[in-house]
């Protein structure tokens, strides 16, 4: 466990370099605050898991490092601005996250707002100057957009406002966690994957490992909002609760939704099967993040 | 002036037909309240200047005009978005635009939000779906993401923020209203001339049209904000002044603005100078938005 959270700790430093790289952009800009406002929360101590995999799966198949480096670097860019939105006050309304004062506590909700909507601008630019082929970046563009569009994280976030003070089942739970939260972990794992030249056997083995992470990720995160600790997370626990929102501990018990997450993890592992033990990492992180605390 | 305004109305109806054509994505859609509140927005009478400026370019240099309508169908997508932010309570306030309620009037602030979070980056969607060869659709992206990011309309709109309540001379004034609107008059313009093989000095001249055509359109807007007819505008006028924000009017007198106007159209159509007669649409439109009342 110390050793993968030393591998992760690695590449985590070297997307820092690249993000520190990319929003070097002070000198030229036209208005300072919304560049400052753009790093509060991307500099926020950010665990880079998406741009992590990214490069992760570039490497599992020998694939351009650099490219998969700055589009997982883009990529962290829409989780940031997606974060910012969803605790503006007319959404989560969330004073906290990551131990810091949210995007809108700090700039006011205005500028919190048009941050957001520069980050997520910004990314799409970055990925136009890749220095890669023209058909891998409007590769990477089609299927970056789809996982943050109507039907990836703008799309679950919406499920989720609708579904706050209302009932609903597991399987309505579970699509709102496949946008929400799946599908942006899904553009970061293929993002990777276009950064070499997969098989249809490898892509599909990928694709499916993506959802079963997106989702172990969502159910811990629903069972750290119950069970976790306030000063590791670096936000308040029981928000869910507040908001009234379904989330797996309320529909399974804290128990079932522990077994639900192994569940997945487990068949997350069994995707990358195809790859054998070059994908130790991967299955490594799969355990991770069921154990992870914060 | 009829005339211009008959052919508007002929490309706004083509382009119309273009954005239902791409937003008629009900049936996969996970969320129908945002596809509403992104339809609802895009189909209020909007008069589609930057996609119809889109296709004239594609049009005088004889480009693909197929990928135009649907490129400036993207930015009109964008527009939208940034129509819907800028409204918001935390920024401008507005309850009515275009004689109809505000997206988030109708929608609440949330769903506002993210109906623009979506048809932003539905345009990048739709840009990557082109059938163009790849190196021109990376290059619409990166144009079209300047445009819209922070050193464009949104770092306009952050200027225009911090505007408020305060005084500014004319040149801050002129920095805000490029970034604000002649940014993505720019991206419209130029993607336009993308669609095509332009020369160097095409691009040039095109783009010095685009910033006088840009900076007269908004002087022409501040002007409507203070003698304009609620009616024809189909919002309240005077928002300016309730906001304290600084106009041309305001910085220039009524006459000093639309002098100032006058000589920006004056300039806009110099610069087409170059395409003697085949730019009369162009030239026409720049007198036409002089005069224009809504």
């Amino acid at each position: 466990m110390d050793k993968t959270k030393q591998i992760l700790a690695d590449y985590a430093a070297r997307i820092d370099a690249i993000l520190q790289d990319i929003m070097n952009i002070e000198e030229n800009a036209i208005a300072d605050t919304l560049i400052s406002a753009m790093k509060y929360s991307l500099f926020s101590g950010g665990k880079r898991l998406r741009p992590i995999l990214t490069i992760l799966v570039a490497e599992l198949l020998e694939g351009e490092l650099d490219s998969a480096g700055k589009a997982g670097a883009a990529i962290e860019l829409i989780h940031t601005y997606s974060l910012i939105h969803d605790d503006l006050p007319s959404m989560d309304n969330d004073d906290y996250r990551r131990g810091k004062l949210t995007n809108h506590k700090v700039y006011g909700t205005g500028i919190a707002i048009l941050a957001g909507d520069s980050l997520l601008t910004y990314a799409f630019h970055l990925l136009s100057q890749l220095k890669i082929p023209a058909e891998r970046i409007v590769k990477l563009v089609g299927l970056i957009s789809e996982g943050a569009g109507y039907n990836g994280i703008v799309g679950g976030q919406v499920l989720d406002l609708e579904a706050e003070n209302r009932e609903i089942g597991l399987e309505s739970l579970q699509e709102i966690h496949l946008a929400k939260t799946a599908a942006l972990f899904r553009s970061a794992i293929l993002a990777g994957a276009f950064c070499a030249e997969p098989t249809e056997k490898e892509l599909a083995a990928l694709a499916r490992f993506s959802e079963h992470f997106g989702l172990t990720f969502q159910i811990v995160d629903d069972l750290l909002d119950v069970i976790g600790d306030e000063q590791k997370l670096g936000k308040k626990t029981g928000s869910d609760k507040v908001l009234n929102k379904a989330t797996y501990p309320q529909l399974l018990g804290i128990n079932g939704a522990r077994a639900s997450a192994e569940k997945s993890a487990a068949l997350a592992k069994e995707s990358l099967e195809i790859f054998g033990s070059k994908a130790a990492i991967l299955n490594d992180l799969a355990d991770y993040i069921i154990k992870r605390q914060s």
